[in-house]
């Protein structure tokens, strides 16, 4: 491997004169840079990102936490990221928690270990020890003091609700996601204020968690507990799909006799029959906001806000009754 | 932040002493050992994976290249990749290739100068001047030289065939996936064995992606071209699930008047009605079998096979006609 002496040599200057053009610190003559320059590509030698690292006491890593990658929405969220990063020339160190809490933590302290430059998280957990890092926040809101990209929730929870009351619904369920998320929380409020106003009664199935296994479960308990459902808000479109299979499997004809609404917009929605319809989060682009404000973070460029609210999307597809 | 010349400090040792403890390299005396365990301890000292990545020429990260992180059944390869290489104490540089072969000599590019301890890649393409860094291919064969987890292609494609050879089809389409991957190559050799064994005529439908984009083009030109197919064989789950959708939509009836088996089975495949039928390949256990080669291969222990072929299995849902 070329390293750093063998440039030095071949331009015939200091090896500290070598590091000083690398790392754009310090004086190097026009002369000697030229040379160095022309070296460096003659023997096509690339610095060492880890000698680069510990020298200036930052990495071109930023840690990456999910928190749960099979999931599609957070592939794609992890692809904005990435594009992102790419443009600034950083690249992901990989965390999938899949809701795990001892894992994050084990993360966390390798993303630290890695002497990362920044860390972004679409996971609720413990990070308020993480105040020397730039960290940013994904479809996630804590506290107004941390930075933050997510979706108007209480926005998509009204969305939801207001839809689904368009489709004259007698049983409305609403599936709630995991409380120890606020996301989940605004939704339902954002649904609820619709009920209210519309004098409209419904049920509430808790769920606790947005995984698959979850939604399976969820999809029996449903048609168990509210066999006169005619109408379905899911916690997201893992779940809508699969009460909108347990539906058909049971001979139930959607959406005439139950409505189905998700939330997130998956690819998967769109690829089923009859197709989802859902509230559309932007995932690519929350990734890639959230890795830009990241970015701006790590160099210390000035912050516009802090906390970022994307807007949500109704996708009006066929699992909704039409007005009447 | 806690650094090792606090611990030197507090041990009562030299800088040097501790090092040599850390990275066990070297002669330290047992009363020496037992003070710099307790000051690590006592200060929560975490080393720097930067300065022991220097100090021992290698990281504790490893790359991993996949080559569209939105299909799902590369979270699951990823999942089982993350899973073994937790337990070895590594961690992933992600790298979401897109079928962009620019973007994986970048990527190829970044995980040499972080130093990683090797290379995972579900990408075929240039790695033939990597040899210097350990390197397992996914779900991908390339030389026998190289080291590689993947299914039984040829199989696969033989089971796919008999399969779809039970439900008495009189017009078969086989989509085949893009010429560049052998694996699909195989799988089309594996196929057409079988048609030829039963006199089975068929039609194929090249198709140069195996991305949702290209799932939906072809499920609309399937139709155009081929208006009287009773039977496909899709390229993956996604194309697979594309047309069962198409059909759907069109008011054909699945199985009855259209038989349809895919390849992967992603976890989306059980979620539809009719659920898709596939040839299930154990993207799990793939990835965490590579990463086991892999661990073995950085850490120099012996190698039985270097290339290990994994089993496939036929998942006969409700997409296939029953037997005559």
């Amino acid at each position: 491997m070329t390293t750093i002496k063998d440039v030095a040599k071949l331009a015939g200057v200091s090896v500290a004169t070598v590091s000083r053009a690398i790392n754009q610190s310090g004086y190097v003559g026009v002369d000697s840079a030229q040379k160095i320059e022309k070296a460096i590509k003659k023997l096509d030698f690339h610095p060492s990102e880890v000698a680069r690292s510990l020298y200036q006491k930052k990495s071109k890593l930023v840690g990456l936490l999910l928190p749960d990658i099979s999931n599609p929405f957070f592939p794609l969220l992890a692809k904005g990221v990435e594009d992102k990063m790419n443009e600034a020339g950083y690249h992901l160190i990989l965390g999938n928690v899949q809701e795990d809490m001892a894992k994050e933590q084990d993360y966390l302290k390798a993303f630290m270990q890695n002497n990362v430059a920044g860390i972004l998280s679409a996971v609720d957990g413990g990070t308020s020890n993480l105040k020397e890092i730039p960290f940013v926040l994904l479809d996630r809101v804590a506290t107004k003091k941390e930075y933050a990209v997510h979706g108007n929730d209480f926005e998509g929870g009204i969305l939801a609700a207001k839809t689904i009351a368009e489709g004259s619904p007698k049983e409305i369920v609403l599936l709630v996601g995991p409380k120890s998320i606020k996301g989940s929380v605004e939704r339902l409020k954002g649904s609820v204020s619709v009920f209210k106003e519309e004098n409209l009664t419904y049920q509430l199935l808790q769920t606790d968690s947005f995984q698959f296994d979850s939604a399976k479960k969820a999809s029996l308990e449903l048609f168990e507990q509210f066999p006169k459902v005619d109408s379905v808000i899911a916690s997201n479109d893992v779940h809508g799909l699969a009460i909108l299979k347990e539906a058909l499997r049971r001979g139930i004809k959607v959406p005439e006799e139950l409505q189905i609404i998700g939330y997130d917009d998956i690819p998967f929605s769109q690829m089923v029959y009859p197709s989802l319809a859902t509230i559309a989060q932007p995932a690519y682009e929350m990734g890639y906001k959230g890795a830009e404000l990241l970015c701006r973070i790590m160099e210390n460029q000035p912050i516009d806000k802090k906390i970022i609210q994307l807007p949500v999307l109704l996708k009006q597809r066929e699992t909704l009754r039409k007005k009447e």
